[in-house]
């Protein structure tokens, strides 16, 4: 479906800025178009009012695009998140209150300049993938209408997909930002647990929930996430990401990552997702991924603890007493699901705990040689009418490859990977450790770019690929002396769960000196205008997270610095302050140290 | 007492080095001396016979301590520590089990050399704080008769303060590695969570469970530390070090340093603790530290959690079908701690653990700003007497330093810090934030140097203080340029939680350039043997694992190395390669890059 605007960030911003549109005009036709969608879709629960959108607007008067990175940008906030003054439902009426305050997450987007057009439908609590369990009516998909929107973020989805919002906020606890942004041709970033504040957000599990963001392209999410990745003194399970938090780590991905692809992969019976499947493997391996196939054994087993044991009570912990008091006040299908809560004991939830704690360090050796895994959204989709026969069954096939992902503490991209022949949207899962959000979305965009789809709305992705260098939470290191692979520093890096990428030569600039001193005895490298040779190097790769230790240990006049290697890359390595060489030997003829120090003995 | 040997590492090393003795001939006496003391101690529930040490003592044959880091050192085993062959009772003998491997911990220090001489008694099941709650009797301090020996690890600190082992390991879960350190002038590291493997140890809160050491001295708690903690596959909750996991963490601690104490101190009407305590406080403070008023509520609301809540389940889950099959099998006082637990339900569980989450916040936010924290070891020691006529009330007395630790993920050590009038040895707690251990054992160290306190034995600490720099969990960074405060790349800093140390100057050995290119426009910071001037510069410090995304965005020809500072100090900071110094302008006559700018506008 054609939409009204081009309402990505850049378009939205370059609108205003060259003046063919104003905040108060295209809120306002955007407001017209979301009531005339409303009857078919069941999008919104609360549409704001002229009067409500005001204060918004005004807040934008006298500012400019140019001061307010967000300014009048229009997004649309999933009703299990506050908005202050207006209803939270929860997609539930009786649970519903009016909050004085919004949640962090709101606060910190209205500061930016952004402008809420209205709260969205969701399946009630937040319990549900598929976007029918509301009383306020079923969620149909933004592009064939037997389809559901997916849930349970579904009016979040639609206001992104049907062109009525730059972007919206969903939550994600068990795949309710990523199954609908698959179903509806959208990025789903479910960031990593705690970088976004969940303050102000009704709980599902509080110790999984997660705040989504909706976007027709990863660039913008990682924009998003960027500005709004903030640790948060209201929410306890806030936290800050050790990585990098600016968006600096977007950027165009480096050919030799590694993903993982489940040897058991399930597609229920589906004739069209294997296909779809095997595409968006081969786009990543085009950009120079290499697959390598993991065991899916135990994230399987970690995703059925969040329905089948204990986590369930985290649920009722927010509705139970709702249903203890007004049964009829929740839809039969959500009481179904957490009726069994409380029996549960405390004695159980420790060893379902400990089961998880095992399974996630199985999955950990597994992840720690990767840098993401790929899967498929969902085995397959699934029809309405599917899912009115069979409403627990068929909302679970919905979760299988989502479930596990908070319980093991990973971030998650949902990313659109063609369509059904029908139309139907169809999606792919990017996931990695916590806080690769940025990588994520970098893989994600370079998907985005290599499949050529459309986007949302019909509008292609701009050809430019990002001119900076994406980031993994991994970080290469060019070492040329003591710490070369068997030498004596070498246990430095190795303790530090380095491994050894690549022996490979410097570009032919630099020169190479023994140090004064030692043992251990050293080189330094240095880089030189002129009269350069190449030097034997080797690359390691280790957490990043460890590099500052590392770093803290190295003496002067060594350091670390940027060197070049002989295939034009820069990396970060060790470089050498001059007035180190004062009583060091030129030892640049041997070509590398190892052939230095072999010579000596 | 004064003990038949020198049993500290050093000591046994070089006594088997100079010949004076062998490990058989050690490990025989020692064994004679513990089966003297043990009708009066009750320390070992098991002590190794002739035959069952055979092999560890064969295994040393044909070696020599130059080879193994603990050749034929001396140590003992907390008796719900796996020994393979050796039944584990964890004082409870229906509970008994032979292993048929030993637990990893274990294992390592078996295959180091170490040589295992038994193992000791302690409060049943690993529940409560003084060393009388077993049925193999009850464990008398090591110094004082009227007084307990401390617990649950209770043999184990009397084998290492009775002079019959180098080391002992304990297990600590609510302070049960530190209480009774204190109470016999041991030090007690209760390393960070999972920084020593806990596969092979009978569980008391196995989301909480640590493996501790007991040592005379805190540079032999460091050295344990670090030849042993390793990521083990076999437990679920290890964990590796992102700082610094081979005691190069160790050494002198700079002056400076910020230590919290608690706003709220308790003695429990003690007369002589307060001044024991004041006068540790005082010696950090002549070691360069700053003491800081701490609210110590929502640590003492953590600590209540630990036992007035669902946590109790945990212990529950481990001994809880033993309880209720053969009811008499436990001990009373343990019975009527865990029998709280079977009624306890999950969402209780959560609600606890979401309470947990939101001290944790607050505790953490406290720390963030501290180096570390000092609070007495217990609020009084307390005596025989008084436990038998109120087990659970006194014991509940000596844990209220210590039981929010493990719940707030936490490093600690007891430290000895004087004794009574009596000679009953008192103690203090150091405790910081997870993976400070190396850190608080050199803040340990400088206490007992500062001290000098006879160690256990009457032996006295060698004068010599480490040579090393101490290192925490926070790096310093010297930076003279854009990163400056205000300055355009200063977020960078910021982002990453850095503070402002101190504006200052650098030594006199350096020469600034204004780089080619920008904005942002960069110095770089040249040292040169001679015509160097002292540059204007600003320390800031940020956590180490922050530095290396902060490394990743530096562009050549800058890096990071070591910069020497006026007051000869050497920081990491930023140094700059040469080559990139062709088209610069040299601006060191403006002494800094901020009055260079100013120069420019």
């Amino acid at each position: 479906m054609k939409h009204l605007f081009d309402l990505r960030l850049d378009a939205v911003k370059a609108a205003y800025q060259n003046g063919s549109t104003t905040p108060r005009q295209l809120i306002a036709a955007l407001r017209e178009q979301a009531a005339a969608l409303n009857p078919e879709f069941h999008l919104f629960i609360h549409l704001l009012t002229t009067d409500e959108l005001e204060p918004y607007l005004a807040a934008l008067d006298g500012k400019t695009p140019a001061e307010l990175p967000l300014y009048g940008v229009p997004f649309a906030i999933k009703d299990n998140i506050d908005l202050a003054g207006i209803p939270t439902t929860a997609a539930c009426p009786a649970f519903a209150y009016v909050p004085a305050q919004s949640a962090t997450l709101v606060e910190q987007l209205l500061a930016l300049g952004a402008v809420p057009l209205g709260k969205t439908n969701l399946d009630q609590f937040a319990t549900g993938l598929n976007g029918t369990r509301s009383p306020y009516g079923e969620c149909r998909n933004s592009v064939h209408p037997d389809y559901p929107s997916g849930g349970s973020s579904a009016g979040s989805s639609l206001a992104v997909a049907l062109g009525l919002a730059s972007f919206a906020l969903g939550t994600d606890t068990a795949g309710s930002g990523r199954v609908p942004a698959a179903l509806n041709n959208l990025i789903g970033l479910k960031a990593s647990k705690g970088l976004l504040s969940t303050a102000g957000v009704v709980p599902a599990c509080r110790t999984l929930d997660c705040v989504t963001y909706f976007t027709a392209s990863a660039a913008e999410a990682s924009q998003l996430l960027a500005l709004t990745a903030k640790l948060d003194a209201r929410d306890a399970y806030s936290r800050s990401n050790p990585q990098w938090n600016d968006g600096s780590a977007f950027g165009a991905v480096r050919p030799g990552f590694r993903f993982g692809v489940p040897k058991q992969l399930e597609f229920l019976g589906c004739a069209e997702s294997p296909a779809l499947f095997a595409a968006a493997l081969e786009q990543l391996e085009a950009m120079g991924g290499e697959a390598i196939e993991i065991d899916f054994a135990p994230f399987l087993e970690a995703a059925r603890l969040l329905y089948e044991g204990p986590w369930v009570a985290e649920r009722y912990s927010v509705a139970g007493d709702l249903i203890e008091a007004q049964p009829d006040a929740v839809l039969p299908v959500i009481k179904a699901v957490l009726q069994q809560a409380p029996g549960t004991t405390a004695v159980q939830l420790f060893r379902a705990q400990y089961r998880l704690q095992a399974l996630k360090a199985i999955c950990d050796q597994i992840m720690a040689d990767l840098d993401c895994v790929l899967t498929p959204a969902y085995p397959r989709p699934v029809t309405l009418a599917e899912l009115h026969a069979e409403p627990v069954k068929r909302n679970s096939d919905l979760g299988y490859y989502t479930n596990f992902m908070n319980m093991l503490d990973y971030a998650a991209v949902a990313v659109p990977a063609g369509s059904m022949g029908n139309g139907l949207p169809w999606g792919v899962t990017l996931f990695g450790r916590a806080f690769t959000d940025h990588y994520l979305l970098s893989l994600a965009d370079g998907l985005q770019r290599q499949q050529q789809l459309p986007l949302t709305g019909e509008r292609a992705l701009a050809p430019s690929a990002p001119s900076s260098a994406a980031r993994n939470d991994r970080a290469r290191l060019v070492v040329c002396g003591a710490h070369l692979d068997g030498l004596p520093l070498n246990w430095q890096l190795q303790q530090r769960g380095a491994t050894l990428v690549q022996a490979t030569q410097s570009s032919a600039d630099y020169r190479l000196y023994a140090l004064a001193g030692g043992p251990p005895y050293r080189p330094g490298m240095l880089r030189v205008a002129e009269g350069g040779v190449a030097i034997a190097v080797e690359v390691w790769e280790l957490p990043s997270s460890e590099l500052g230790s590392f770093l803290s240990g190295i003496p002067a006049p060594l350091g670390l610095g940027k060197v070049q290697l002989a295939d034009g890359q820069w990396l970060s390595g060790f470089i050498c302050e001059p007035y180190g060489l004062q009583s060091a030997e030129d030892i640049s003829h041997f070509g590398g140290w190892r052939a230095y120090m072999q010579s000596t003995q």
